[in-house]
This record gives structure tokens, C-alpha cells and sequence, in this order.
């Protein structure tokens, strides 16, 4: 099979041996999609090497469950240990000898084929396309930042970056009954935001005062953390959602003295997501342009072009 | 009235005005407490000019309530605008306008007298000595850790920093059916913890394995952070308790991974504080040398001295 791949400080698309249903689930892959964090790995900053890929819609080729064959799905990307007590308490998002898809120890979706632990599959409901299931990570993701928040109805949120991962948790936050402010760059994406009924405002024109309980960071700079400060309120939540290399300095006595939480967010439950998905949700704007596996140096090359929001791959 | 006040760079004992007793109420100081914040005060980190001070327990001089006069008090030092939303709900401690005793905007308790709302003073029971009383303030800034995270009586909790806050804190998790291991580097300061039944451990002894599900950063220096960040485990909470000069550097992208919380901690609740107290908690070894209101530069001195823990000062 077919598998775009990243070893040796190289990305091409390969052969590759069929993956081992011995143990684990084999998935057709139907679409996949391109997220920053594979464009982070391919300059080396994760130190992954092997096929990418975490976001992908597929079908069950060969499971351990014969009734499942067949079904259409979407995988849950961390695969842990099964002994741990994150594993044993059903979260295996933490397990310390865990494998993620496409991003450690474990290759991906980028490929004609890949495998993941059964129960890592959940099926796609019926009345949600492809195209939109191939969403159910990320979104998942932006439903995450609702797991580690004391968000409410009244919190007045704000979110920083109009990419694809800005404009999911703005999305989800909506979803969710908060009113959010998405803090852009980019006229285009804004107007994606406002068509969904978000409220958004360009950098330049934000005034920065501390009017906001939660603070979601989406920018992937450390600009976007230092603006998140200046515009939170004591007492309030900055949540990091992207990640990006290198340090960020911060002034700890201010997070002392107005009791500001810093807090990380990585992966989300994908229940929520598929409900959100199965309710009609449309994530149709923020595709940009869909590419075979066979060109998947193209659609890496796309996916990292300023200004595009998702690039997807399909095998075949 | 005598005081001892910062002013344009310089600190020294000078005669002032008794306070206004119009509309707040007026307390005679019997004793008071230096803390960290009075050294940094001096050392022109806060911006403050006036009497410092802000740990004390003193008698009610001057009530608009009259039957209070007489009771011995100890008070919270936020005072805010009484009109705001947080005002309103009973917590001052974040109002935008807030004033702070000895800190921002209002005279503080290094003086023969001081002011403050009524609602601000608290009655010591009667079975607390006032040398005990004295800390209810930084005690009550330990116990506000248990209010800002979710660590349980299961929790793996480390406190990092054995000066007067390390150990207050250690202290307050002792009480509250967690058992903290405290890092430090004073064997003095170590024992005093140790003969509370906590458990300590020297800080070049200390094995940098992630097992904490809270750090509790006590050290009042950059480097407390970096280690907190070294032992807590994925979706931990480091607890930010001390404020220093200067800016950190953290590695955001860990803190997205990992799903870590840092979460800044000021003041407390004085009522848990109280409680803890009149069990009989003795906080008496923690006192280091006590000297006359007339002699504060000294005991200033003394204060900043390494090593050295609580020093109180009393004006007769």
C-alpha cells in the first residue's frame, strides 16, 4: 500500500506492507485531513518519524469483530497501555506509554490502510458526510477546551486565531450557548466565523482591555498567549490550545496577584464531536482543496501556504 | 501615631495622623507580621508609598458598630468599592478598585493604629494567642491553594520553597487529609515540617520523576517553576503561590501536550484559617525574633536576612 511518510528528514509517498490485523483493527482510509501539528512534525519538531496523519474517515477492513466489517468510522487517536490507571479508568489520552496516530510511536492516516485498537473506532452516524466526519478530530479538540473549563452560559469568552483550530472551538463554543468573540487576522476566515453567527473583530481593531473570563489561545504563536493575558480578567482561564515551538515568557507574579490560570488542552472525547456532526453541523467553509494520496507532497505543500484553512487527502 | 512607611525610596519610622475614623473602623495594632510582599515593597517591585503591612491582629478602637469595641480582630486586607458584581457577591479580593492593607492604595499595619472596613474584621476566638493570630493572614493565603485546585485526599501533592509559605501550605494540605512532601533547602526550616509529620526532602536529593497531581510553587523564584514543571504529571496543576520579580520562561507547547494547568494563588479565606488556629494549630516555631514598632528598620533588616522566617514587629 501507499503511505505519505516523513523519516529521515524527508517526506515522500512510499510502499508500505499492509498493516498487522493480528491484534488490531485494519482501516480503509476514505479521507484524510492535514492539521498543523503534521506540518510541525515535517520541521522536525516532534520527532516523529513514520506515515502521518491523525484526522481520516475510513472503513473497517478487518477486525477482530467480525460484525463491525464493513462499518464506516472515525479513531480515536491515543492508544495506551490497557493496564495503566488512565487506561483502566477508560482515558487512555495520558497513558505514559501510549501511541498516537501519525504522531508517535505509531504510524497514520496518510495511507491506503492504517490500524488502531478496535476499541478506538467509533462508527459515523448515518446522515453525516465524509467530508464532514473527516472534522471529528479536531472538533473533538475544540470540544475539549469544555472538558477543562469552568465555562459557562454568562462566561464571556474570547478566541485568539481565525485558523481551523480558532474557528472549531468558536464554533463548539457557540454549540455550547456561550457567545464568543474570535480575535482574527484574516478577513476571509472571520467571515466564515460570521456566517455561523460569531462575533469577530481584526487584531488591529481589538481593544485590549480585560473584560474575559476564558480566553481560548488558537494563534500557535506566543504572541497570541501575551495577548490572551492583557485581555483577561482576574480570576479567569487562558486556555493553550495550539502548540508551537519554542519558549514563552510570562510575568508569574501577575498570574499570582490576579489569580490567572494557565491551562493546557490537547485531544477531546469524539462522542461529543459526532453528536455535534450528527446535528448537521457544517464544516464545509473550511476545506480548502482536496488532493489525492499519490500528491500528498502537493497537499502538504498547500496545507502550509499562509492563509489555507484544511487540505484533505484521499487515497483513491 | 508612629509608622513605618516607604516613601520615595526610602523606609522609616515617621509620625502620622490617626486614621480616619468617619467611615471605617479603627484598630489598635497589638501585633504584626512581615511578609515577603513588605521586603519586595522596599525593593520598589510594587509600586506602593505608605505604611507597609498587612498581617496584624489589633483591638477595635473606633466602631460605627459599637458593640465591637474592644473585641480583638484580625482583617482581610482587600478592601473593594462595595458596588461592583464580585463586590456584591461577598469577594473583594479581585474588585478592579479595590485597595489592599499595606499594598496598594491604603496605609498598611506597621503602625500604632490602622483602618479598615468593618466588614473586613474578623474576631479571633478566645483560645488562640495573639502570637498565633498574627499569621491568620499568610495562613489564610495557604488554605486559598484547596480553593483554586481539585486536589483531593488522594492527590499527590508536592510544595516546593520551605520559607514561611512552603511551609503554611504544607501544613494546610497536612490538615486537609493530604499527605504533601516539601522541597526544600534549609534542614532547619526542613525540620520544622518534619516535626508536623510532613514529609520532606532536601532539594539536590529529589528524584525529577513526574508523580505529582499538584506542585505547589512556594520558592519565590523562577527556577521553582521550571521544577514544578519537571515533577507533575500530565493534566497536573502547578499552583503559582509566590510572586518574584522578573519573568519566566515556559515551554507552552509541553503545557498543551501534557494538559498541565498553572494556576495562580493570592489570598485566602480568613475563616478556614481562624478554624485551623483555634484547634490549636501551633504555628509558633515558625516565628524567628520580634522587636518594637520603633526599631522596624531592624526588623526589616532582620526579615530580609537569608534564612530567616517570620519576624514580627509590635508597637508597645
Amino acid at each position: 500500500m501507499r503511505a505519505l511518510r516523513f523519516e529521515k528528514g524527508e517526506l515522500k509517498v512510499t510502499d508500505r506492507p499492509y498493516p498487522d490485523s493480528s491484534s488490531e483493527t485494519v482501516v480503509k482510509v476514505l479521507l484524510a485531513g492535514i492539521c498543523d501539528t503534521d506540518l510541525q512534525i515535517v520541521r522536525g519538531y516532534f520527532g516523529f518519524e513514520g506515515t502521518l496523519g491523525h484526522e481520516f474517515v475510513g472503513i473497517i477492513e478487518n477486525s477482530p469483530d467480525r460484525s463491525r466489517i464493513g462499518k464506516r468510522v472515525v479513531g480515536e487517536i491515543n492508544a495506551g497501555c490497557g493496564r495503566c490507571n488512565l487506561c483502566r479508568s477508560g482515558d487512555t489520552r495520558h497513558c505514559p506509554e501510549r501511541s498516537v496516530l501519525g504522531i508517535l510511536k505509531r504510524d497514520g492516516s496518510f495511507a491506503d490502510y492504517l490500524q488502531l485498537p478496535e476499541e478506538n473506532l467509533l462508527e459515523v452516524p448515518d446522515g453525516v458526510p465524509t467530508e464532514a466526519a473527516v472534522f471529528t478530530e479536531p472538533l473533538a479538540a475544540a470540544c475539549g477546551v469544555l472538558e477543562r473549563t469552568r465555562i459557562g452560559s454568562d462566561s464571556r469568552v474570547a478566541v485568539i486565531g481565525d485558523g481551523k483550530i480558532g474557528l472549531l472551538c468558536a464554533r463548539v463554543l457557540l454549540g455550547s450557548g456561550v457567545r464568543p468573540l474570535l480575535i482574527g487576522k484574516h478577513e476571509a476566515k472571520l467571515r466564515i466565523a460570521s456566517n455561523w453567527g460569531i462575533e469577530t473583530v481584526k487584531l488591529d481593531q481589538l481593544k485590549t482591555e480585560r473584560l474575559f473570563d476564558q480566553v481560548v489561545e488558537c494563534s500557535g504563536s506566543s504572541d497570541g498567549l501575551q495577548l490572551a493575558l492583557s485581555i483577561i480578567k482576574p480570576r479567569g482561564e487562558v486556555v493553550l490550545k495550539s502548540t508551537y515551538h519554542g519558549n514563552t515568557e510570562i510575568n508569574s507574579s501577575m498570574l499570582v496577584v490576579d489569580e490567572i490560570s494557565i491551562i493546557g488542552s490537547r485531544c477531546g472525547r469524539f462522542a461529543p464531536a459526532l453528536d455535534l456532526l450528527s446535528k448537521g453541523l457544517d464544516l464545509r467553509p473550511l476545506i480548502d482543496e482536496e488532493y489525492l494520496l499519490k500528491d500528498g507532497l502537493k497537499a502538504m505543500e498547500r496545507a502550509a501556504t499562509k492563509g489555507v484553512l484544511k487540505v484533505l487527502l484521499r487515497p483513491s
